[in-house]
């Protein structure tokens, strides 16, 4: 039996699927079962850098995705639309789909899985979070045994090669922005990859498998990377910290019982990370998740976030999944078989996020204060005040006649921590609130 | 749809994976239907630290193995008698069958992967090699479509937590070998560990799996930790590396056109690692598998590769994935349906492995010589005349009237090396060759 694939989109990504499948050689020799049917392409005129007969090649997507001898569709196109109503049209027809696609998916999640369940067919993902790094399959099946109580990750190498510079070079944020643009490992317009976007998109979908609900994009707090300075770089450094842009997932712990609650914290923002944690040492363009759980303890995939040929690995063996699960129920007759259960999105319902406010961690403050005797004292009343106990206030230099002083706290609640540092904000020996980071 | 599975063994593993099956919430629903039906104990009066009803306790394994009620047969009595037997007799009933028994996979893979094809039914490893850290599926899986040149892992827990020791304390094998006995990180008889035959045992499945071959087990070179001296760490530390017991499995390359050739080098010893790379940084008892291939680059899995909840977390994703495929292949008539060929063992053949003789590496050697002048040229010389090229050549101190030197050669092919070696062991003025380790 031949599968029958249609891939949507011939950029990088959808050249270096096409370059897996045309040359299986001392690959799995299931590829030798999967052929390219159809190719949807923006212009047909555009020089390729992989060989595909010319019919094979349409501008006319819709014609794909209605294609009967087709199986799977492979959507490579990214962006929202016209993606996502390809996709649902594909399993209105019928068909598997593999998309890399986590915009689409961290956004229209609900509205593609509901469909692909009604029609039983698979959308699968892996390609969405980490490139080439199979983490959502081992989410699916091999860490789905254990009770997960976070998901933590670098999961945007753009912003993990700005940090790693940063600290490399004790460079600040905006020209080594400009150089990453001009290397090309960050885009013209770095809004989804700096502003933590892209992280949220991938948390929102790492954090539905892990804990086996569905989440609102709009719950996920967001906060990217421009204003980590090099200056905090440092800080965190003598402190014993690097500073990563973290998507975090993770169960809330009752302060009381110690034990795992139902609702859910997800978000990304830059956070201080010990120098002696598995993420720590994760740099450049790499990503890496890590899952903890019971009774695993603590797991970790590392590898490349992005690429073609990482990615392209990552769709084609969401191919390879598919095409094995359509071989072997290929019965000596044709029997209607009910789609695996460790493929296929099973929760339907959604998961409760906590408000920012609630959540409980541990902050990195840096201020500029006039320097004038008692205002450590007056920092440590106000944050006493707000039952924000602090693990220690260190007046670290001069700056512009400004005394610089790092505060690091213990675990306190967000909204009694942002309590006094508005109030502190409000001090006239206080010349500005320079940094606020959290710390893993 | 109930599908009931038979413990063989119900020690540490046996025990976390009845754990596991009992207390399904939160975890995949497809737990819930996964019943144990029968567990076969070494006596049935021994204390248990999980609860299950007397009638399902048998000291009879055949029983089990036999029970035509019984879909998975899990065995984790470990060694190589009699759980080969069962493992055959359970393929021979048509049972799948699921093991953490590396020995057995390792030097009977042939044997039980020939019964399970023709039987159509799986055999599942995935808590044979590293513990609780997804490996096994991801290389049938997710990392097939790659063309795989190299899988390099830190495997054996015990060495790892032995050399990290010496590494970090400056103490030497013996005394804190004696220590982790004592602490239960190293068994009472420790010549599986560190002599390296786990290891070995655990890269001739890795290497089956990556390079889609078996792996005859005599072939795999194997060297254990005994000869790791606190000075030889101390030494690697300072040229930048850390000494790690890697199990390698790559293709040969071609030194003329560099390109990957068909056979493998399998082999496990102690290595200096350079300090900056992902292999590292895994200290204690954790373990870490790096894979590289084309297109992917390098992944790397990290996590525990051992304990109770660590190894039942593999062992029952293996059964939820055998359920799984029993669940969504039962179609409304009962039809025969192919194996899944990700699942399955699709490979017959045997790998050609390399001799070690032609193998090239770096090579790291500390000599003690007479202090005498000359002996660094005739060192020099010698190596030169067997075309072993070197990279540095560091007198570096004095022991017992002798002098300390330590050579680090560029890449030279092993025959050469250890012929220019045994001729250098000659001289009157070397005292002794105390150590020889290769550089990865």
């Amino acid at each position: 039996m031949v599968v029958k694939v249609g891939l949507l989109g011939l950029g990088t990504v959808g050249t270096g699927t096409a370059r897996i499948l045309l040359d299986p050689l001392e690959r799995h020799p299931l590829i030798q079962t999967v052929a390219i049917a159809r190719v949807g392409v923006r212009s047909l005129d555009k020089p390729r850098q992989v060989t595909l007969p010319d019919e094979i090649l349409t501008t006319d997507l819709d014609s794909i995705v209605t294609d009967e001898s087709i199986q799977i569709v492979v959507e490579l196109i990214g962006g929202l639309e016209p993606a996502r109503s390809l996709i649902l049209k594909a399993i209105a027809q019928g068909k598997h789909v593999v998309t890399a696609n986590k915009a689409v998916i961290a956004r229209y999640g609900d509205e593609i899985f509901t469909a692909a369940n009604a029609a039983g067919v698979y959308v699968m993902l892996e390609a969405a979070v980490g490139g080439g790094i199979p983490v959502i399959q081992p989410l699916k099946q091999a860490l789905g045994v254990n009770r997960i109580h976070a998901v933590t990750g670098i999961v945007n190498g753009t912003t993990n090669y700005i940090l790693t510079r940063m600290q490399q070079e004790g460079g600040d944020f905006e020209p080594i922005l400009a150089d990453a643009q001009r290397l090309g490992y960050a885009e013209a317009d770095p809004t989804a990859d700096v502003d933590g976007l892209d992280g949220a998109d991938k948390i929102a979908i790492l954090a539905s498998l892990a804990f086996g609900g569905r989440i609102k994009l709009s719950e996920v707090y967001c906060e990217g990377i421009r204003r980590v300075t090099a200056a905090d770089i440092a800080y965190a450094n003598r402190l014993g910290f690097v500073i990563k842009l973290l998507a975090i997932a993770r169960r809330d712990v009752c302060p009381i019982s110690n034990q795992h609650l139902d609702q859910l914290q997800v978000r990304v923002h830059p956070t201080l990370v010990p120098q002696g944690h598995p993420l720590a040492s994760v740099n450049d363009v790499f990503n890496a998740i890590l899952v903890e759980g019971d009774p695993i303890g603590q797991v970790m995939f590392f590898g490349p976030g992005a690429g073609s040929g990482p990615t392209a690995s990552a769709v084609v063996s969401d191919i390879l999944n598919v095409a094995a699960t359509l071989h072997s129920n290929q019965g000596p007759t044709s029997v209607s078989t009910a789609p695996n259960p460790l493929l296929a999105c099973i929760h339907q319902h959604y998961c409760q996020i906590s408000p920012m406010a609630t959540i409980v961690s541990r902050f990195y403050v840096r201020l500029l204060a006039k320097d004038a005797p008692g205002v450590i004292g007056k920092l440590g009343t106000c944050f006493g005040r707000h039952r924000v106990s602090l693990e220690s206030v260190v007046q670290i230099g001069l700056q512009e006649d400004c005394a610089e002083i790092v505060i690091v706290s213990h675990e306190v609640k967000e909204a009694d921590f942002q309590a006094a540092l508005t109030e502190i904000g409000g001090y006239g020996e206080i010349k500005s609130v320079a940094s606020v980071l959290r710390v893993l």
